[in-house]
C-alpha cells in the first residue's frame, strides 16, 4: 500500500496532532469547474458516473486545479436506489427524479439489498483507478447517501422543499417505513465496505435532508442507521456523518463509533464544540455563498471560522455542497486560506 | 372598541393566565380549505388581495370552518415591494416572481417609501371589515414579511433553495445591502401601523428566509429590522417574530421588545424554554407533514407538544405554513386537540 504523504485529513479524523486543519469542500469535484464543464457537455450524468476513466479524471481536478486535502470520488448518492432496482433519470441542471416511486410493502420487499459490489461495480473501478493515480498525494473519500435521505427520494421520486410525502410516509407507516430504511441501511454498508476495499480511506455519509425532521421524528427515522453504519465501518475506516440541519442530533452522534461530523454553517462553532465535546472531529461550516463574497471577505472570514473551531479535530470544508456559479480563484482563495493559517497572527 | 369574547392568544402574548393554550395555523386562511379553492377558481392572487370583501371572506373561514382562536388577514407578504414601486407576479401554484430585481444604488434610491396608508388601502379595507365581521369573536393578527425575506426577493426575483444571489448582494455591499433592508423597514412599521389603526390586536413579522443566514449574518442583516420593528411596535400591539430556521437568535429575540417568538419543529419545545427563559410567549411548532398523519397521531402528537411547552406563554401552531394536501379534518384535528387538552390527563 502506498503511503499517503498528505495524511491531514486522516490525522484529524483520528484526533492526531495537525500543522494545520485539512480542507476539502463538499461537492468539489464538478459543477464550478471549467475543466468538469467540457466533460459534461461531452458525456451525460450517468455515462460520466459510471465510467470509470470518467469519474477518476473529474474526482481528481479540484486536486490539481484547487489544491484540496483530500480526493472524494466522483459519483452520486442515488447510484443505491439503482441498485435496488428502481430507474433514476437525471436531467441535466434539474436534478433526479425516479420514475418509480415505492407506495407499498409489495414495493419494498421487491428491492434488492444484495450484490452491490456487483451492481455498482463501475464505483469500485473508479475508486481503485483514483487511489492509482493519486499515488498518495492525499486520502481518497468514498461515501454514500444516509438512508433517510434515499428513503426520500424514494418515497418523492424527486426533490422537495418539504418532504411531505416522505414524511407522510414514515409517520403514518413507520414499520413500514423503518423496514425500507433497514433494508438500505444493509445495502449501504455493503456498499462502504466495497469501497473501503477499493481504496477509499474515509468515507462520508450525506444526510442532506435530515433536517427536514424535527428532534423525535430524526430519532426514529435518521439517527439509528447512520448509527449502524458508524458501528458497521468502524474498523475499517474513520466514519464521517452529515446530517445537514439536524444541530439538535450532534450530542448523541458524537457518541456515536462515527470519527467526524459535518455541520452546517446556522451553528457557531463553539456551540457545536459544547455540545459534541472532544468525543468527535468537526467538519464545516463555511457558507457556501461567502464562496461569492470578495476574496479579501472570502480570507478573513476563513481565519474567524478556524479560530472558532481551532486547529485540532476538524477538517475545515463548507456546510453544504459548493454552487456552480462559484468563480473557481474564490473556490482556491478559500483553500489557500485554510493552508495560510497560522494561529499567531490572529 | 368590540370587546374581544375570545381573547385567549392576546393573554398569551401579555403573559396571561388562560385556561388552555390559544391556537392558530399560518396560512390557515386558503391552500387546504375547498371554500377558498372555490374562490381561487374565480378570482386571480392579488383580486383576491385586492378586493376587501374578498380577503374578509377568505380570512373568516378558518375561523368557522376549523375553529382557531384568532383570525389573520389574508394577504401576501410581497405587498411591500408593490409598494415601493415593484412589480409583483403571482403565477398560480408556482410562486411570486419579480420581472425587475434590486441590483445597483440607483435602484435602491428609486424605491418609495412613503404613502403605505394608500397604496396598501386595501389591507387596511380588509382588516377593518373584517374586524367588523369578526364582531370580537377572536383576536385579528395583521402581519408583514421580515426586511431580510423581503430583501431576498427584491435581489432574487423569485423563490430560491439557497438565496445565493441575495446572500452574495449582502456579502458583497454590505452597507448598500443595509440602506435597502433600513428602507424596507421604514416602510414596514408604517405598514404595521396602519394595519393597527384599522383593526389588528397582534402583528406577525414572518422571516421565512432567515434560516439561510448563519448566526453572524443574521445578526448584521435580519435581527437589527426585526428589533427596530418590535420597538416602533411596542406600544401599539404585541409583535410575534417568526425567524424561521433561525433558533441560534432565540436568545437576543427574547431580549426584545416583541410579545412572541415563532419557532420552527427542528427545535425542542424545552430547548427553546431554555433559550428564552420566561422573557417572551413562544409559538409553534408542529411539523406541518405530520398533519398528514393519522388523525390519532396528529392528536397524540398535540399532546406531547403542549406538555413540553407547557400551557402558560405559549401558543399553539405550526412550525411553518400549512400545505395544500392536509384534509380538512386534519387541520380541525389539530385544533381541537389544543382545546381538549388538560394537563391533568397527560
Amino acid at each position: 500500500m502506498t503511503k499517503i504523504k498528505n495524511d491531514l485529513l486522516l490525522r484529524a479524523l483520528h484526533k492526531e496532532e495537525v500543522e494545520r486543519p485539512p480542507v476539502w469542500m463538499m461537492r468539489q469535484a464538478g459543477r464550478y469547474l471549467p475543466e468538469y464543464i467540457r466533460i459534461k457537455e461531452k458525456y451525460d450524468f450517468f455515462t460520466r458516473v459510471q465510467t470509470p476513466e470518467l469519474a477518476c479524471e473529474i474526482t481528481l481536478q479540484p486536486v490539481e486545479l484547487v489544491g484540496v486535502d483530500a480526493a472524494i470520488i466522483f459519483s452520486d448518492i442515488l447510484v443505491i436506489p439503482q441498485a435496488m432496482g428502481l430507474e433514476v433519470l437525471m436531467e441535466e441542471n434539474k436534478g433526479p427524479s425516479l420514475p418509480k416511486t415505492i407506495k407499498t410493502e409489495q414495493d419494498i420487499d421487491a428491492l434488492i439489498t444484495t450484490g452491490v459490489e456487483e451492481s455498482l461495480h463501475y464505483v469500485m473501478q473508479a475508486l481503485a483507478l483514483t487511489k492509482q493515480a493519486l499515488n498518495g498525494r492525499v486520502p481518497l473519500i468514498g461515501f454514500a447517501g444516509a438512508p433517510w435521505t434515499i428513503f426520500c427520494y424514494m418515497i418523492e421520486g424527486k426533490g422537495s422543499k418539504t418532504w411531505d410525502k416522505a414524511k407522510q410516509f414514515a409517520y403514518t407507516h413507520p414499520l413500514l417505513a423503518q423496514r425500507l430504511l433497514q433494508k438500505i441501511t444493509n445495502i449501504t454498508i455493503d456498499y462502504l465496505k466495497a469501497q473501503v476495499l477499493a481504496g477509499a480511506d474515509t468515507v462520508q455519509v450525506f444526510d442532506s435532508w435530515s433536517g427536514a425532521l424535527g428532534p423525535n421524528d430524526f430519532k426514529l427515522f435518521a439517527q439509528p442507521y447512520l448509527i449502524q453504519i458508524a458501528d458497521a465501518l468502524q474498523n475499517d475506516v474513520p466514519v464521517i456523518l452529515f446530517p445537514k440541519g439536524s444541530w439538535y442530533a450532534l450530542k448523541d452522534l458524537s457518541e456515536s463509533n462515527a470519527a467526524g461530523l459535518g455541520i452546517d454553517w446556522c451553528i457557531r462553532p463553539e456551540m457545536a464544540r459544547s455540545l459534541t465535546g472532544n468525543r468527535i472531529t468537526l467538519q464545516g461550516n463555511f457558507d457556501p455563498a461567502k464562496l461569492l463574497a470578495p476574496i479579501g471577505e472570502i480570507k478573513q472570514a476563513v481565519k474567524e471560522m478556524i479560530n472558532s473551531f481551532g486547529t485540532r479535530q476538524y477538517i475545515a470544508n463548507l456546510g453544504h455542497g459548493i454552487t456552480p456559479n462559484v468563480p473557481v480563484d474564490h473556490a482556491r482563495a478559500f483553500v489557500d486560506a485554510v493552508k495560510e493559517y497560522t494561529p499567531q497572527k490572529v
